[in-house]
């Protein structure tokens, strides 16, 4: 039996699928944060090109990729979907365990499925210089390549913390020739805010967008780019399910459950929403599973509300589960999960019981993470241990259940740029954390005067 | 057209080729240090297993690959084989560039190609335990990840100045279960000696060596594995060329000039030995240029010497061309290139002129390293860079020339772990090396009482 299930190049999806066509709900809209109606393109067109404006908002089931964009995806296109059968072998287990692998991208995650169509659009329309925010770096490194292939400019605002803590994300942004600086920085008024009230403040994703949206309003020629939880971003990531229904095809299969991390919204979007239209609109019934860190648990902890993407207020109110954005998660390695809300889409399915959430303590993901590199010869990236960690989970009940499910999930990225992550879990140095029903309810009170009426 | 050109997992070689078959003259034997008589299995046995002994002394022309090896090789091959448009295109040149990219394997480089099977063999014999050494840790994490593969325990000697500033490959290797040391240790006798002379000594590959071997005497279930140099390790780096002809194949290509970094010489025989078998055999007119770095010349300003493969002199005498066993070379980023001799195979081939060899400075290499980067989205190990260099050299002269020649080249390994390389290179700190002709003369004095009679 082959490993790995392959795909040739012409096999790379023609077309996003858009989940807002199949929804039976469909989400409810962003809205102004000043006049509290409904947000339409021209409350985002200072920030986004247009093209991916009409992708924000589009009902369409699937909306065609462009050659040049599809010309780049080739550089790891498809991703290889392989057998874990090193795992199922050290879990005895009469599972049957699939995974995705989108850490062959050139940054090493899903990231870049979205980074190059949104460099793209902007290239499109003329935009000189893209600014983003970055937690642990994953998605600037991602856009910093992107822009790389189309001649654009790449101004990345990182989190302090990790713009100290974790140099090498910040070299490979500057390899591919973005500009990145520790955030909040002085080149900003958000930042400038922040920095006056507190000057040894380690950063937070939140303030660090903030800090991406003041620069690009600032400058016609400059736009600011998401990496996750817009409804575009989620689009972008669907090439991964597609390709992946595909891959099982050749391999005569097809999943009873479906496995990814949750931070903001697209790695799971990716993997999950092609075949949860297959749940929609073919008789399918997959339960998909959400997974999120214990010490960030908005879909199993947070509320569906309204509430701003950002720190400074800068965004539209987006309806989500949310804790709250001015919530601090704990300084936990898998940064990419440290996002206050769920993307509205992923919210959504949540609320109609589409798909399901759970929250798992880090000392388990990272034990997962150990035991499926020595399984399967790939060291995962944190966030994707929690993938690893629930699979581990769904195998081991299948054993006691004597039942022979078919488990995918999609490990989103490598862990070689955090193997500091994997030193301080071997040094016994990470700890599970608890959040304080309190807390979650004084951040959620902070909200409540966001809510339309 | 497609950007790369996959393989099949039956693809995979069945057969390791052995180049000494086909070589006009045959390498000279190693000796015996303490009788100068040329140095037998027996001489080997108390350090390697026996089915890799067998491989060293062999002169057929394929050896097979056990089953079980093959299926461990699904988990990264075939390689991919790249058509280097992005790059072609940015150097403007006339010239067709391929590459063969070996960084998709569990550690990241080529190395595991000759772990695994290492493994395998010691495996079969019934070895409890393999030792090793490493010099910036490619080696040893490909060792951790084979013997993790087998069940094997894995004892590593890394050498101490990259123990203390490169954590990541060490955190590596304890992922995948190996115990990692700095060397020199207080372990061995060997380290022990060092220690005694110099306590601050920030170590070298060649005493690392001294120790592995010296762990791997003392126990009877302990062997000693070794990443690159001997005829064995070469052999089973084939695959790559092997499995490169039959890509370019499919592209209806042949190359004119391949190209690859050479440090002991497995990365370079692995894409090489195969296509200077169809000059040898078949009347094809390939070059072949071995690039090695300019603070360690053994190719281009070494002699062609019997000298030792370690510090203490442990290993047999090889007939190689070497700077001496007491160089100490700069301490550039390419670690991996930082060795004193070259394998016996290579020596010979340079000797005979079947293949070239160039040395070049690290800013020129890591300026390539950069520029391939933002041109096909991966970036370089700093060994790798010194690839792109010489390609960069050679489609420069197509251009010049407007000829239409065939470059490929292997880009042996990613540079995700190795991303403070690259920012010393950006902050300015990095200077070229060039070696004095008295210091080069001064340490081949050291080794002329060592040459039979």
């Amino acid at each position: 039996m082959d490993k790995k299930i392959l795909l040739n190049e012409s096999d790379i999806p023609t077309h996003w699928y858009n989940i807002v066509a199949d929804m039976p709900n469909k989400p409810r809209p962003p809205l102004n944060p000043k006049t509290g109606q409904p947000a339409g393109p021209d409350d985002l067109s200072p920030i986004f090109p247009m093209g991916l404006i009409q992708q924000e908002v589009s009902a369409e089931q699937y909306i065609e990729i462009p050659d040049q964009v599809r010309e780049i995806y080739k550089l790891w296109r498809p991703a290889p979907l392989f057998r874990a059968t090193g795992l199922e072998k050290m879990l005895d287990t009469p599972a049957k365990i699939y995974y995705k692998y989108e850490g062959v991208s050139p940054s090493g995650s899903h990231k870049p499925n979205t980074a190059v169509p949104q460099a793209y659009y902007n290239k499109q329309e003329g935009v000189k210089n893209i600014t983003t925010e970055t937690g642990a770096g994953q998605w600037g490194t991602a856009l910093a390549f992107a822009c790389s292939q189309f001649g654009l400019n790449c101004e990345v605002y990182m989190v302090r913390i990790s713009y100290d803590q974790k140099p090498y994300r910040k070299v490979m942004m500057n390899t591919f020739g973005a500009e990145v600086f520790p955030s909040p920085s002085d080149r900003t008024q958000a930042g400038r805010n922040i920095l006056a009230e507190d000057p040894e403040t380690s950063g937070s994703l939140g303030i660090a967008i903030s800090e991406a949206i003041e620069r690009a309003v600032m400058d016609e020629q400059t736009k600011y780019s998401l990496g996750s939880v817009l409804n575009h971003v989620l689009l972008h990531q669907t090439i991964i399910g597609q390709e992946t229904i595909k891959q099982l095809e050749y391999a005569g299969d097809y999943p009873d459950v479906v496995v990814a991390p949750l931070g903001g919204g697209s790695n799971f979007a990716g993997i999950s929403f092609p075949f949860i239209k297959n749940n929609l609109t073919d008789g399918k019934a997959t339960r998909f599973v959400a997974v999120e860190p214990a010490s960030c648990p908005k879909l199993t902890k947070g509320k569906f509300m309204y509430d701003h993407g950002d720190s400074a207020g800068y965004t539209p109110l987006l309806p989500m589960y949310t804790l709250g954005h001015n919530f601090k998660p704990a300084a936990i390695h898998a940064g990419g999960l440290r996002y206050h809300g769920a993307s509205v889409l992923c919210s959504q399915l949540l609320k109609d019981e589409l798909i399901e959430a759970v929250a798992l303590q880090q000392l388990e993901c990272f034990e997962a993470g150990v035991l499926f590199a020595k399984a399967e010869g790939i060291i995962s990236a944190p966030e994707a241990t929690h993938a690893v960690a629930q699979v581990i989970r769904e195998a081991n009940q299948a054993k006691e259940e004597g039942t022979e499910k078919t488990i995918l999930f999609n490990l989103c990225g490598h862990g070689f740029v955090d193997m500091l992550a994997y030193e301080d879990y071997f040094a016994g140095k990470l700890s599970d954390h608890t959040i304080s029903d309190e807390l979650l309810e004084s951040n959620i009170r902070q909200i409540e005067s966001l809510q339309p009426e």
